[in-house]
């Protein structure tokens, strides 16, 4: 144990213990630990496993075969409950990390692991490292007993053990942390994390099995952006819940806008590289506007086009006397807009260039000076900004010299643009309205949430299942828990390799291997649904108010999974 | 039926209607629906009016008295069963303003009202004045008949008629409205509103009495910021449900802050003239640090003493290994602050005087100019004030020319304010640690969230008690329903002349009869509970997580009044 290095004092281990010990519930917090998640049927006795088909990896077989030579081609197993089971386990012991962002759900995938673990045999032991893959590298870690993981139960966060983005890529760090697991006498090393996160895993336990450190490693798909998914992992955890907090603030500023009916409200959500986010709160709210950036890429829309759209919205619902509405827009937009990412891209060129004479001038000379420096086409779209934009897009850079699209307030950026536009088109007696605008973030008020009962109970069947896989013998395995809008009693365990989700892709400059990441698919059922319903929506009201989750209610409105995972499934929303 | 004004296009009329046809609920809202608030005792069958003393204004009873001749001294009423109900009623028609800025609980007002009605005479006809009292003066309304109640029974927001912010105090606009009145056989006005309007509803009662209009008015507190409460009337709807609302994002947020351990996060909340819903936010779920405007000013506090109290938290947290904290700001923090205050009058002041001189200058220029012609004091700290917050200061006018304080971003002021301090901190050797800050503000998010039980049944008692003061002939009364913390059967219900809850203030420099403020009392309950905290929660990390609004679950958690309110009842929370 070496928790002074956790909280960097002498006594932090004690002050975990008196933070527990005095951190008072609150009444719903106690109602809720008495929930038991439910598991799927084939988990809930003595398990045994079904080898299915080998596999293959979605594209690049070749390479990624080559690369992960000892854990390539493995089969996707099922867990079947045994009737005769044949023997006492032997006793062993698991650490786990919590990697990168909090995703609702968490506590109870490692409430689940220790009760899976317990149940193959009370002297099994559950290790968390702390604060992520930092623990581990560091040797930073607390046993995980049964009167800590009660606390935990069914609630949001990661506090049980803390998380942290450090990537655990090199050997240098697999070989530290062997040291702590050989020492802890750990059999098997559970990774919850979003893609990149199990990317590393996959990477380790070909690593451990390469070098004989008879460590196994297993995944859990985390994730709000529920960028994580594909036939065997229906949904990354913790994206259910957050997009039902999303969705409640959106409906209640929804009630607000048509009942003041005065503000545009320009809200941005989470989700940079993807747009499940905003899809799905576009589908449970009815916004009058959702942006999609998979879309915006595909179609090839410029940031005028994207203006010109909300202005068209904007003027139509003038003509109708309404003067207020509602604008989604996924995080992540600006990147999926070409123009924009070119113009980025020359940025981060000419500033480099340019540093040190761009260092000494002024704001507007910093401005002007860059503007004469870029590419026609980018010169023309850089000079169409907002000053303000333009000089976030100038000022503020990474510790890689890179610009920092993810402080740009693309909220404001568009409201900005319309209102600007709005007033050209007026001038021109093409639209007579007013235009005032609210903006909102919604982001950490989701991540951290207590779980719906969905995400309770796919996260502590995720975990229990893992520690099935785990005393399976596994390794370079994601605990999969399928069948998801099927009551959970029906839901398939089981685990499919790692590697079966790769492909190769540039990552600074290197072809690396990684898990797909799965953006909204143009063609998949839950974007059609909302692009069949967009013009309506636009030009009419037709919010929708979903209100909070509810956790003690009938079962149609505590256990319903996502409209996304819904319509994947071919059901109606 | 002017609807056509309402929407400003020939058929509107029909809009509305297909707007309710075609909005889709969701499914908790249908469950919702069924909801039946629950009433006070005296209010379940028939009741009689039991009268009580004559009152007295709270402050100068000349001054209110020579203003109200017909109105004043009032006795306060209360409603008791009435086993022997005399006579059937004869049927009357009521009209309804919604004034002001929405709060959970609105349409269960108007619910009460038309149920209170209906079981007076069936006969009783309800018509709710359109977007304010803008639609009365304007004669824009519409009948609220038993199928357009039902789509709105338990839901938040003020849509079923809108709202809006025209002041009714003018003698012109008594007139017209008395003109549709009078068309429509309304015998009695119901204003829901905030302590202007329902000062404003006091004048109009006068008036009318005193030209022989023979229109009662009656008034109902609303405010989500919880200024408008004394003996008699415990709190405004909508309080409650805001702050549980706000509580369950600031929870959500601190589990986030206490898992990545990374952040700062700068959370402002609504209030302005008070810090009641900072107050409730910070002892539901005990934040390292709350702000309390009333506190800051009866103290004289100066910017420089609260950026100097978050450092001594951040830099004795730091000391702990802790660089990660959650401070709450009241909305109207920057005009408590004395010296802030000051700054703001000179700065309109001088301004004023500059401004053509002023608006030639660039901003470097503008902001040094300003400078130059600042009192000493004045012009220090404003040299003090981050740059946008100057420059905020300096441009920013509404249309009285005043500096828009609202506009402000407080959150973003002391946090710049305090990272600054600490880099001098540091400098010094006195504080060694990481100060990284996110930024948050809730307002919209719960002002139309559907209400929570609390809200609901007392809303639905405030307006069926409404409809019963209005039968008892009363007029310049505000509808009281009291004993909040105990079950509802044991709610007192009656009502208090508005004049009774008036003094004389200072308004653009008149002096004018108005309903006088609660603000935070620094020698209640609440703040005595949060003062005592206080030390604690700041260099511990002691956060509550609330959680989501419930409605189907254990009464302890679904009925449970605010902790503002259990407090000032001499209940433990």
């Amino acid at each position: 144990m070496q928790p002074e290095k956790y909280c960097r004092r002498p006594h932090s281990r004690g002050l975990i213990s008196i933070t527990l010990r005095k951190m008072k519930k609150s009444v719903l917090q106690r109602a809720r630990a008495d929930y038991q998640p439910k598991l799927p049927k084939a988990l809930q006795g003595s398990v045994k496993v079904k080898v299915g088909e080998a596999t293959e990896s979605v594209a690049n077989q070749k390479e990624i075969k080559d690369l992960f030579p000892h854990t390539y081609g493995m089969p996707v197993v099922e867990f079947e409950a045994d009737e005769n089971p044949a023997r006492v386990e032997e006793p062993f012991n698991v650490g786990i990390i919590l990697s990168g962002g909090q995703a609702p759900g968490g506590h109870n995938v490692v409430s689940g692991i220790f009760d899976g673990l317990k149940s193959l045999n009370k002297e099994n032991r559950l290790y968390g490292f702390l604060m992520g893959p930092a623990g581990f590298i560091n040797h930073q870690y607390m046993e995980l007993t049964a009167s800590i993981i009660k606390e935990y139960r069914n609630t949001g966060g990661f506090d049980i053990i803390g998380s942290g983005r450090t990537k655990l890529e090199k050997p240098e760090q697999f070989d530290e942390g062997l040291k702590i697991l050989k020492e802890l006498n750990i059999k098997a090393l559970v990774i919850i994390g979003g893609d990149d996160s199990n990317t590393n895993a996959a990477v380790l336990a070909e690593y451990y099995k390469n070098i004989g450190a008879d460590v196994q490693v297993i995944g859990v798909p985390k994730t709000i952006d529920g960028d994580l998914k594909n036939e065997w992992i229906e949904t990354s955890f913790g994206f259910d819940t957050a997009c039902k907090v999303y969705s409640e603030v959106i409906g209640n500023i929804q009630r607000d806008c048509n009942s003041a009916k005065k503000y545009y409200h320009f809200i941005k959500l989470m989700g940079r590289s993807a747009s499940h986010i905003a899809l799905e709160c576009a589908l449970e709210t009815q916004p009058n506007i959702c942006l999609i950036s998979e879309e915006v890429q595909a179609k090839r829309m410029t940031l005028d086009n994207i203006v010109s759209y909300i202005c068209y919205v904007v003027s139509e619902r003038a003509k109708l006397g309404w003067n207020f509405g509602t604008v989604l827009v996924p995080e992540g937009l600006i990147e999926f807009i070409p123009s924009m990412k070119s113009l980025i891209s020359e940025l981060n060129d000419v500033i480099e260039e340019h540093n040190e004479q761009l260092s000494e001038l002024d704001e507007v000379e910093k401005l002007e000076a860059i503007h004469s420096y870029l590419t026609p086409t980018n010169a023309e779209l850089y000079k169409s900004l907002p000053k303000n934009i333009a000089l976030q897009l100038s000022l503020d850079r990474d510790s890689h010299g890179n610009v920092q699209v993810s402080l740009i307030e693309t909220e404001s950026l568009l409201s900005e643009m319309v209102a600007k536009r709005l007033e050209e088109m007026a001038a021109e007696g093409e639209y007579s309205g007013k235009f005032n605008t609210q903006h909102h973030f919604f982001g950490y008020e989701g991540r951290c949430a207590d779980p719906t009962n969905f995400d309770a109970d796919y996260t502590y069947a995720l975990g229990y299942n893992a520690a099935m896989l785990i005393n399976a013998g596994l390794t370079g395995y994601m605990s999969s828990v399928r069948n998801l809008t099927e009551p959970s009693e029906k839901w398939i365990a089981g685990g499919i390799p790692i590697t079966m989700m790769m492909n190769m892709e540039r990552r600074k400059g290197e072809m690396k291997p990684v898990i797909q990441k799965a953006l909204v698919n143009l063609n998949g059922r839950p974007y059609l649904k909302f692009a069949s319903m967009r013009e309506t929506l636009a030009l009419n009201t037709l919010y929708q108010y979903p209100g909070p989750i509810q956790y003690f209610g009938p079962s149609e409105i505590c256990d319903r999974p996502s409209m996304t995972l819904l319509l994947e499934h071919g059901k109606e929303i």
